[in-house]
């Protein structure tokens, strides 16, 4: 682990990471010692430190740091937290702000492979996701919500929650974003007022039309093909949900599948060269 | 400060409060050494940490260590953070769960005496509350919406900003908690779907009848007087709020101060019998 360039493995009480969730993360696919969407998280982790009002990011030295890191990694996740550093006890920021930077380096989780090639068994969460225009979007560290969700429950047979907001829309998964597909057309819930605008979601809308619209759980029930992604799992097709079974062979999910490992291959590549 | 009984001044960088902002706290004052209002706190904290799914937590040992920390602090602030300890990388929670118990004195903020005395200037702030009767009433660890409300403004000579919801209804400060008062009724806002539950409000609730509504900063406009409590700062009255003046001699206001007052004292002469 890496706090501001030096290997750390503790943060001090004071930081306002810990003390209010006062910060932002990413998580990044590792791949044969290349990081994927790279650009696209530190995009998003740039922008997004905008909105926390955080101090410009220094992404030169952001990178020069991600690259030390990732050398050796193999296949592994690099998360990286930014914070607004430490600061009295207090809501009020320090007129001084020296931000906190960390990245860690994890084991990449192998999940079995089915989940992958035939999908996974999905279940509706109970807690719900609150509804605030100004923190949406954001991979912010307030993450209580999905914190409890996923505590919802523990029969491994079940490999993710879905989550809907207090109105009971539909969202997103506890750590994935969600599509589906009806009649050749892909839909996902627009994340105006809660959830995360994910890398692979931004990625698939450069792919195909999306519809961002509101939509409830009675909507999936006749969808053709329900899928969650996020940045480490890639794209994974949903085979049950609420005792429905979804299967569509040669679909638009396994046609974003193939392109996702497509993408990644070329980014690997041509890192290489 | 004391990170479950030892002396430390940094947590594990995978510990889940600072991950995702898994855990809650207390801001006790604390006067000529004694903790005012102790077991509101720990009675708060304990119920809190069900609603979490935390582990029991050991109250007495808990007590002791307050006691070991409180001996020679005269008038300060004790912070007492708990959260769900360490784990890995992701949302769910470890199957055993080693709680992370954080005790902390901080300085009594000495604020002007007039603040107490003449009341204080507040402003209505943009950033708004969510809504997630999941989170809300507790004092968890997610508090970006604070953190963006009190970066709104610089001026020292604005006290305290009033929080509204998604909905425009008036909810409460950045740090307090606010009440109103017109034609002798005493009101404040119901924090079922967001907010703190202070443990000042609830002291107010046991000295007086409280009307819990929705009301709106319309509604405040003429208000007999305004409020703001939390139990570092005690009761401020609100002098003025949107270029509206509010003073009432003698008013519901003023008898709280002095009744709370007078509780303080009677806590701190009865433990030192």
């Amino acid at each position: 682990m890496l706090v501001n360039g030096k290997q750390e493995d503790t943060i001090a009480i004071m930081n306002r990471g810990f003390q209010y969730g006062d910060g932002l993360f990413e998580t990044i696919e590792i791949l044969a010692n290349q990081p994927i969407f790279l650009e696209q998280h530190l995009q998003r982790l740039n922008k997004d430190s905008q909105r926390l009002y955080l101090p410009k990011i220094d992404l030169d030295l952001l990178h020069s740091e991600i690259k030390q890191l990732c050398e050796n990694a193999g296949d592994a996740v690099l998360k990286i937290i930014l914070t607004r550093g430490t600061g009295g006890r207090g809501y009020r920021q320090p007129d001084e702000i020296q931000p906190t930077r960390i990245l860690s380096l994890h084991p990449f989780p192998h999940y079995p492979k089915t989940y992958y090639s035939d999908g996974i068994v999905a279940r509706v969460c109970k807690t719900r996701l609150g509804l605030n225009p100004d923190l949406a979007g954001m991979k912010h560290l307030n993450r209580l919500e999905q914190v409890m969700a996923r505590a919802e429950w523990n029969d491994d047979t079940i490999q993710e929650g879905i989550m809907l907001d207090i109105n009971k829309r539909v969202i997103e998964g506890t750590m994935t974003n969600l599509f589906y597909v009806k009649k050749g057309t892909l839909f996902t819930a627009s994340l105006t007022l809660c959830g995360i605008t994910g890398i692979i979601r931004s990625w698939i809308f450069q792919q195909l039309p999306v519809i961002e619209h509101d939509f409830f759980i009675d909507d999936l029930r006749d969808a053709d093909e329900i899928f969650v992604c996020n940045s480490v799992i890639g794209i994974w097709n949903v085979r049950e949900l609420n005792g429905v079974h979804y299967y569509s062979e040669n679909g638009i999910t396994q046609k974003l599948q193939l392109a996702l490992e497509s993408e990644k291959q070329k980014q690997v590549v041509y890192a290489i060269k």
